[in-house]
C-alpha cells in the first residue's frame, strides 16, 4: 500500500495540505472519540454492498409526503434558533429583537431570523392599498401604487442593516454574540434606485434633504442628505428573493446601505424633498448622542467598521482542546472590509484573517482562522480594517472620547475569554 | 424655476438618464393613471406639516408587537406565494414541488420556498443521532457525529441546485416559469469542503469513484467521479445561514456544485470510496437517457447553460403598453454565464442584457433589459452563453439530436407570447 504522502501528491492536492497535516491527528482524535470509538464501530473488512451497522429508525419507513409544508420551516430539532427576545421588557411596540449570530454561518440571514426593530409596531399593509407619496421640491409631485413602484427598472445588492444602538456602552454586557451585536443582518435586497424615481418627479433647485416618512403607527419620520438618496439608495419591496417581511417594512421600505438601520424607513409612504431636515422626533429625542463638553453629535449616519467572532462566542464551549476555526462577520457602513485581524493572546499578537470570497460593498463580510486550542485559559478577539483604512476601536478607546452620556454607535471590539474547561464568556463583562 | 434638463445637469446624474428620459413619460403615464388621477390626488400646495390625505387605518392604531413571530414568515397578502405542487399525483412519497420563480426577484431563493425532490418522502433525523461514514478505499475508515464535521474548517458559496428533469421535452409544456423551470433554487451554503475531509481519511490508489447515500428510505444512491469530490464538492450543513431545512437533507447533505441536483445526496450517511460506479437504482432506472441509437447516455453530471424570463412570463398580464423591464434568470455547471442576450421579435434580433454583479460560479445570475411594449403581440425570449462559450439550444435543436426517448437536461430556450391585451402564455405551447 502507498504511503498517504505519496498518494496525497498523486492527487494534486494543494496549499493548504500542510495546515490539514497538523490538524488532522486532533481533529481524527475527536473523530475516534465521537464515532468509532462509540457503538458503531466499523467491521474490519469493508463489505461495499451491505449497509452500515445501526440503520437508523428514519430509514425504516417512508418520510414526510413532499409538499407536506407549501412553505417551509426549520427542523423541529432547530426550534431554538430564534429571535433573541428579553422577556421582561416593558413594552413590545417600540422594542427590538436580534438576529441569532452565534447560530449562523456565511452572511446572509434568513428572513425569518432578520433583526427587528419598530417605534409603534408592526402594521399588516394591504399591498393593493398601499401609496408613495413624492412631493416638496420636486417638478412633478407624484402617489405610487406599488404596481407603479414594481414597473421601474429594478436592481439587487446585498447589503447588510445594523441598528445604531447595536450594542449600548453600560453594564451589563451581552453574553452572546446576539446579545452583544444581533441588532445586525444581512440580505440581498430587490428594488429601484431612488435616484431614478427622484429623476422621475425632478430635483428642483435646493433640494437638499428628503424626509421620508413611514406608514407605521409612529409614523418614524427621518432626513437624508440628498447625496445619499442620489448615491445608492434603494426602494425596496424584496428580501432573498421574496417579497419584504412584515417586520422589515412590507410592502415597502427605503434602503441606505451603510447608514443606521432605522434610517431606512419602513412601510414607506411619504418623500419630502426639502432645503433642510426635518428634526422629527426621531432625530431629536433619540438617535443624537451628547458629548462630553455638552455639544451634541447628531446626524451620525454611517456605521462604522466593526467586527465580531461568532464561533467560538459566549455561551458556546469548546469540547476539547486542538484544533477549532475561529469564524465571525465583519462590516463597514463606508464600504468593504479590506482586512480583519485576529488575536488570540489578550491582544498581544494579531493574525489575519481569511476573507471569504466575494466580499461585497456595505455587506457582512465571513471571515475565519485556523487555530489549535492548547486548553489554557484564553482571549480571543477580532477588528475589522475598512477600504477607507479605518481601524475598529477598543471599548476604551470609545468610551475616552464619548464620555458618559454617548448611547449610539458602539463599534468597539469585544473579547470573548475562554476557560479551562472550555467555556466561552464575555471577557469585558 | 429652472428647466428639469438643468437641474438634472446640475446633480451630475448619470449615463442611464437618456434611457430613463424615454421612459420617463410612459412611466410617468402609468403613474399618473394609477395615482393622481385617482382618489389621492396631492394638494396644490406642498404642506409639509400635514400628513397626506387618506391617513391608512394601519396608522392609526399600534401594529403588533416586536417579537410576535419569533421565527418570522411572509405576510398574509403573500399567501399565494407557495411552492408549486400539483394536487393529483399519484403518490407524494416520490415527487417534486417548486420554487414560484416568476414571483421571486434577485438570485437567493428563500430557503421555505426552495424546490423540493425526494425519492422516499423526508426524514426527520435527530442531528445527536446522525453519523457519516466513510470508508472503501481509504487509509483510515471513519465514522463522524455533526460535531465533528462542524470542527471541521468551514467555506461558504451560493450555487445553484436544479433537477435534471427541469423540464422534459413533451407536451402538454407548463403554463408558469415554475412549471417549466422550477425545479430550480439557489442559495449561500456553509459547510465542509469534501477534499478536506478525503485527506483526513487519505484516498488510496485506486480510489475514482465515490458512492454516497442517504438517510431516506430510499436509502438515495449516487456515484461520483473522484475528480469532482476534489474539485469544489461540500459536506453543507448549513443554508443561507440557517441549518439546513429538512427537505433539503437536515443535518447533512453533499453539494456538488453545477451537477444535477439528485446526485447532491440529501441526509447523507455514507461516502463509499471506490474504483468503480456502484449502477445504483438511481443511475439505472433514473437519471440516465436513450439515444434514438439505442445507446444509453449515463453519468450527464453537469445541468447545461440555460435561462428563462421570469418577468413577464406565464401567467402574468402586462397591464399597458409602455416601459416594462424584462428581467430572469441565467445559470450553467460550467461556471459563471458569460451573457444574455434577449429577443423581442421572436427570435429575429437579439439584445444583450444586463447582468446583475456580483455574477458567481454556479450560481443564478440576474439579468434585465429595458422594454418598450408596443401593445402588439409578440415572443419574448432569452439565450444565455457561459465561460466555456456554449451558448443555450432551442427545444428543436436538442429534440432533432434526442429524439423522442429522451427525458431529462432539457435546457432549452422556452419563449413567452405576449398578447395584445397584455396576457403571457408559453409560445412553445
Amino acid at each position: 500500500m502507498t504511503e498517504p504522502t505519496d498518494v496525497d501528491n498523486d492527487l494534486g492536492l494543494p496549499s493548504r495540505r500542510r495546515f490539514l497535516r497538523e490538524g488532522s491527528a486532533l481533529l481524527g482524535g475527536a473523530v475516534m472519540a465521537g464515532g468509532l470509538a462509540g457503538s458503531e464501530a466499523l467491521a474490519a473488512s469493508d463489505n461495499a454492498d451491505n449497509l452500515p451497522p445501526n440503520v437508523p429508525e428514519w430509514m425504516k419507513a417512508p418520510g414526510d409526503p413532499m409538499g407536506s409544508q407549501l412553505y417551509g420551516t426549520p427542523s423541529p430539532f432547530e426550534k431554538g434558533v430564534i429571535k433573541n427576545i428579553p422577556d421582561n421588557l416593558p413594552q413590545y411596540l417600540s422594542a427590538s429583537g436580534r438576529t441569532p449570530l452565534q447560530d449562523l454561518d456565511g452572511i446572509i440571514t434568513p428572513n425569518g431570523l432578520f433583526y427587528e426593530r419598530h417605534h409603534g409596531g408592526v402594521p399588516t399593509i394591504d399591498p393593493a392599498q398601499h401609496r408613495l407619496m413624492l412631493h416638496g421640491l420636486v417638478d412633478r409631485p407624484l402617489i405610487f401604487t406599488m404596481d407603479d413602484i414594481r414597473r421601474f427598472p429594478s436592481e439587487s445588492h446585498i447589503y447588510f442593516l445594523e441598528c445604531s444602538g447595536n450594542p449600548n456602552y453600560k453594564k451589563p454586557y451581552g453574553k452572546t454574540a446576539s446579545d452583544l451585536v444581533g441588532l445586525l443582518s444581512c440580505a440581498e435586497w430587490t428594488g429601484v434606485s431612488l435616484k431614478v424615481v427622484l429623476q422621475e418627479a425632478g430635483l428642483q433647485p435646493g433640494a437638499k434633504w428628503i424626509v421620508a416618512e413611514g406608514a407605521d403607527a409612529a409614523a418614524m419620520t427621518r432626513s437624508i442628505p440628498i447625496e445619499k438618496c442620489l448615491e445608492d439608495a434603494m426602494l425596496a419591496y424584496s428580501q432573498n428573493g421574496e417579497r419584504l417581511r412584515p417586520q422589515q417594512g412590507y410592502p415597502l421600505r427605503l434602503l441606505l446601505p451603510g447608514f443606521e438601520g432605522n434610517m431606512s424607513v419602513k412601510w414607506l409612504r411619504r418623500l419630502r424633498v426639502a432645503a433642510e431636515p426635518t428634526y422629527s422626533r426621531e432625530e431629536t429625542s433619540k438617535y443624537t448622542d451628547l458629548m462630553p463638553n455638552g455639544s451634541v453629535r447628531e446626524f451620525t449616519f454611517y456605521m462604522e467598521a466593526k467586527s465580531i467572532i461568532t464561533r467560538p462566542s459566549g455561551g458556546q464551549r469548546l469540547s476539547t482542546p486542538g484544533f477549532h476555526e475561529i469564524s465571525g462577520i465583519a462590516w463597514s457602513g463606508h464600504g468593504k472590509v479590506k482586512r480583519v485581524d485576529v488575536s488570540v493572546d489578550d491582544g498581544k499578537s494579531w493574525q489575519e484573517a481569511q476573507l471569504q470570497e466575494p466580499v461585497l460593498t456595505r455587506a457582512l463580510t465571513r471571515f475565519r482562522l485556523p487555530w489549535q486550542w492548547d486548553g489554557k485559559p484564553a482571549v480571543i478577539q477580532s477588528r475589522a480594517t475598512d477600504v477607507t483604512g479605518y481601524v475598529q476601536p477598543t471599548l476604551a478607546e470609545l468610551l475616552a472620547v464619548r464620555g458618559d452620556n454617548y448611547y449610539y454607535h458602539n463599534n468597539a471590539i469585544w473579547p470573548w475569554r475562554i476557560a479551562a474547561n472550555g467555556e466561552v464568556s464575555n471577557a469585558s463583562a
